[in-house]
């Protein structure tokens, strides 16, 4: 069930290629300390180290080439392994030999920097080799090892280089001799989730299976032994290595309850999402039913109570966690980058669980909001936090809003997510299709060739299409084989006006489980798929306080926006009734190319009221206006001002 | 222009009551940890203390009749303070043999604590008296100071307690002669403005010059240095005191630019009220027409851009502090009960200064609101932070709102609300009239009788009211000189029917800057005065995004409030309609007394949605119902539940 695909996608090859002219080279001289740039702390808190990266020169004196200080978050080396990772995407479809001596170069300083013995990590290798795996709910020690060891996968894979596996093995082993049941081993975990995504893929390409059971022992350990990180604290009882994190409730790291018995998404939202794609990876690869059943509670619990309409999840600062059902605020959310990217990651294990649509739904929802709108349209600004309500001014001076960022930074203090998005973009590919034995699930609808080798037979798509721009969609199928191939095309379930052929004869689409299930016989088949993509008003569920009496409006998978460069300020003083037209233009000098909604609204007139607060009497006037909206992935592209998705409706 | 006044009225007298017979010795008590209550947390934070009080204890210690250590707060001590103060006005009232004697007790106490040369405060002399005055950001050293002499004058004034006197005398010279501008003198103040006050209220008392001018020089000191506690910190190099107060920014301690500049209400919203209180009441006495503008200008940016409309003031719990203009988020808020006390403060002095009602209309504004809102019926639980709406699951799981309780606490581990809540419902005779040389202000409508001594003859002034369950006044005055006094009686803000008759002739009535102005001549004399209060909708301005489409309810002086005990849940779905009628009836079996409002609105069905966060279609469906608002003073007396201020309101 291999699957080799090419992109040759408008929408997305401008962002790939953006990853590889622009976000690699840039966050390289970044990790090098090589560029003069404004690094932002990602939220007002004395504790973030935000004068330089040093990522490299952290390597560079664990591996004795350099003397000096570790500086940064401990978790500073994973923003390396992230790069590496991002690099080993691109080369798989734009190759350039100086960047892959550049990365040979990367694997191996960070081979000099392994000890002997297998453990890797710089903070603790020049900083405090005897606390090493002393205080796990801070260290980061073995998320960064899971880092390393998804980008040694992608590097292997990328480039065939045999020393980013023999590290990558080596500190696996390592672990797996450290970490475990067995008496004289750590029967503990690391406080942020990630080992168990890397060891699922290093058990994924090299079969080794002492990795898988490493990853369960990981997953099935979590929550089991609640005052672990306490134990390890006290037993430490030295300076904190990032302060305040105990101050965090158990629910923070996901260990309030044994795994098996979480159902709904707690803490951390990063650490959540990682957690779920690792049990749903490991469900899926052991058919698991009962880790199944988990994974399929904590989904519910996301896309049903936990979610933004923009696929943002994470609704506080504090924690930069979940709250409790239907706890959506617009403006002091978090909806980190991050998260989002980790749910697409949790989405693609479900639907290898089961083939049900909405898991597709939710990652496309992801994609093409949160997770894009995390950087901006020049691939050298970053978002951490991706509001849905934005007023600059309350960001500069509500320290309760110092997180929201009303443009993106060059660089940020934790800079988990620049890196992450570098590595989701670069290998969006594989989140197209997944490819079951006797199916394939279209997930994403672009454009590009892709090769699968199912039960012995090889099965080509050619996906044509110009989406999200146009709802007109072709497979060209070759099967190259005797048995028909069930080919499962997505029904969005934002759509709601769609047609398709099989070989020129209109067929009857009948949802299963929310795809149009086509079987393709032997040979080469042509489905056409019209999905009516048009502006669309969305309500929000009642129970959500913040958005009673507002809408929102969507494009096929895009949410839009009201931004203060179209708009003005006091985009909280418009109102866009629901019998307003909703006209939509592509347009190809905005935004480098988007599709904008244009509406007639009214807007209360701020200056219809007069010096003070309270008023007594009429309401103040409203006044007739445009409205125009714009994608929320494209914006903050064009300076400071102010924007909201959700926006008063008039009845 | 003394002024005696006794309280006869219905509505206060229960307050009055309350202090005298249950928060006085419940707050005894509570001082004493001779009660078995919980204490907590007024925010989720590590660093407050909340096992018990140990106020009384950390006197008996520092006074060496008792061993151990100083417990809680570095401000500990104005616990006690300003329960004295409290005690001081309720003997005012209501004379009481046994609690004078304990109060003297009390008095002894402290005057044991005192060091020999006038020093006074707990903390430093048990716990570190070789860091006294060297770190003033924190040490509340001079805010205790003021707290005790502001207690004194009252005491003394009450009881003739020579002692308590001399005590604060001693204490007042000593800082005199510590802080100053001379050579060897800390050319300084304190984090916290309080000193201000109290060595005011000690200079209107004794006449002493020295009070005043050091009270002056602590005032024009602030800002003009910004760096000192700064240096202060540096200098002394050891664990804060209070942790975390240096992150915040110099705003926090309006150190920011110097005082005659300031021209904002900026920080901590209590320093911030306190500090205007001290600068008006100086500018008043002094007839300072520089500091009077500054102060107008404060009072300015509060009243028509910072202020909530239950005269709250304080909108993020982050540093307790003011945020921007026209920034008042009604659930994230912080509104302590000492913010708006401390504006009832800086209006009393600002109705020195010049006779415009719209102080008092904001004075009434806060005391019959938040003021209020911040005890229970009972007098023995209490609100620090008084929020405009409340989701109790939310405050439980949303760790940005753990700071708004749904239900008032027994006790607060910074307990600084609930004594000072005491001393202001005792001394609220102090608030009703303004006593100028020839006129007197009528600024509440409270049912009193009240002498005043101006210009060498007495003006006697019987009020007869039932306010504001009703608002028919009258006023029977005696002026038993030949000059006419001019009685200015308030014309509330919100009014806008009121007639009048002066000794039964109907009265044409003229504003005067917020004052019907009637000039009283010799004699007796009775003023009818009948204001008509209604229900009344009131609208925000449409700068403040968080009031747009909504209504608040106020009759009269008191706003209005849905409560979850007779709405239900969901208060958000709740929709009163512009042409709702609003149908108020006195209820003496609801909440001790109170006038509710009823109306019929609708409910946004949050059944009519089912499962999901997010639909396109139709808005959800509205169902008919009945909505029931209380006085916001009076809500989270029947369990816990939600509360909402704003209503949204269906055009």
């Amino acid at each position: 069930m291999n699957n080799e695909t090419m992109i040759h996608d408008t929408f997305w090859n401008r962002y790939r290629k953006l990853v590889k002219h622009e976000m690699i080279p840039y966050q390289w001289d970044v990790l090098n300390d090589a560029i003069d740039i404004n690094i932002e702390k990602e939220r007002d808190d004395d504790f973030i180290p935000n004068e330089k990266s040093h990522a490299i020169e952290n390597f560079r004196i664990a591996a004795k080439r350099s003397q000096g200080d570790h500086y940064g978050w401990v978790f500073q080396d994973s923003d390396v392994y992230k790069w590496l990772e991002a690099v080993s995407y691109s080369l798989m479809y734009e190759w350039d030999e100086d960047l892959k001596k550049t990365a040979d170069d990367v694997v191996d300083l960070i081979s000099e920097a392994q000890e002997e013995d297998g453990y890797l990590n710089t903070y603790f290798t020049i900083k405090a080799p005897e606390r090493k795996y002393k205080r796990l709910g801070e260290s980061h020690e073995l998320y960064c090892a899971g880092h390393f060891i998804e980008a040694s996968v992608a590097y292997y894979e990328a480039t065939g280089n045999e020393k980013v596996l023999s590290v990558a093995r080596k500190l696996a082993d390592h672990i797996c001799s450290v970490f475990g049941e067995g008496e004289g081993k750590i029967c503990g975990v690391d406080g942020h989730e990630e080992i168990e995504i890397g060891l699922m893929k290093l058990y994924h390409l090299t079969g080794n299976d002492t990795y898988l059971k490493e990853a369960e022992f990981f997953l099935r350990q979590r929550g089991k032994d609640p005052e672990f990180f306490d134990r390890q604290k006290a037993a430490d009882a030295k300076d904190p290595i990032i302060a305040g994190v105990y101050t965090f409730p158990k629910k923070y790291f996901q260990m309030h309850v044994p795994v098996e018995q979480q159902d709904t998404a707690e803490g951390h939202a990063v650490r959540l999402v990682y957690m779920s794609t690792a049990l749903a990876d490991l469900a899926a690869t052991t058919n698991d039913k009962g880790l199944a059943d988990v994974c399929r509670k904590i989904w519910r619990n996301i896309a049903d109570k936990r979610m933004y309409i923009t696929g943002g999840i994470g609704s506080t600062v504090i924690g930069e966690a979940f709250t409790l059902d239907y706890d959506l605020p617009n403006d002091t959310m978090y909806c980190e980058t991050c998260a989002s990217i980790g749910l697409i990651f949790f989405a693609i294990q479900m639907l290898r669980i089961e083939s049900r649509s909405e898991y597709a739904d939710i990652m496309e929802r992801a994609l093409y909001n949160t997770a894009l709108a995390g950087m901006a349209l020049d691939g050298r600004h970053f978002f951490y936090v991706n509001p849905l309500e934005v007023v600059p001014e309350k960001s500069a001076n509500d320290p309760g809003k110092s997180h929201v960022k009303p443009v993106r930074p060059e660089w940020l203090g934790c800079a988990c997510c620049p890196p992450n998005l570098a590595r989701m973009i670069a290998s969006v590919d594989k989140y197209i299709y997944t490819a079951k034995e006797d199916e394939i699930l279209v997930n994403l609808f672009i454009r590009s060739e892709s090769d699968f080798e199912l039960n012995g037979h090889t099965v080509r798509i050619k996906q044509e299409c110009d989406y999200p721009r146009s709802g007109k969609i072709t497979f060209l199928v070759s099967n190259n084989g005797t048995n028909p191939v069930n080919l499962k095309i997505r029904i969005p379930g934002w759509a709601d006006d769609y047609a398709g052929k099989v070989d020129e004869k209109t067929a009857d689409i009948v949802s299963d489980n929310g795809y149009w299930n086509v079987a393709i016989p032997g040979g080469d088949h042509r489905i056409g798929y019209d999905i009516q993509i048009t502006p669309k008003r969305w309500y929000c569920n009642p129970k959500v306080s913040e958005n009673i009496g507002k809408v929102a409006i969507a494009r096929g998978p895009q949410v839009y926006c009201a931004e203060g460069a179209d708009n003005g300020i006091g985009l909280h003083n418009l109102n866009l009734p629901a019998d307003s037209e909703l006209s939509y233009e592509w347009r190809d000098d905005i935004l480098g190319g988007v599709g904008v909604i244009d509406a007639k609204g009214w807007r209360t007139d701020a200056n219809d009221f007069g010096e003070g607060l309270y008023y007594t009497g009429n309401r103040p006037r409203e006044e007739e206006c445009s409205i125009r909206l714009i994608p929320y992935y494209a914006w903050a592209n064009r300076g400071e001002g102010e924007m909201r998705v959700w926006l008063n409706e008039a009845k």
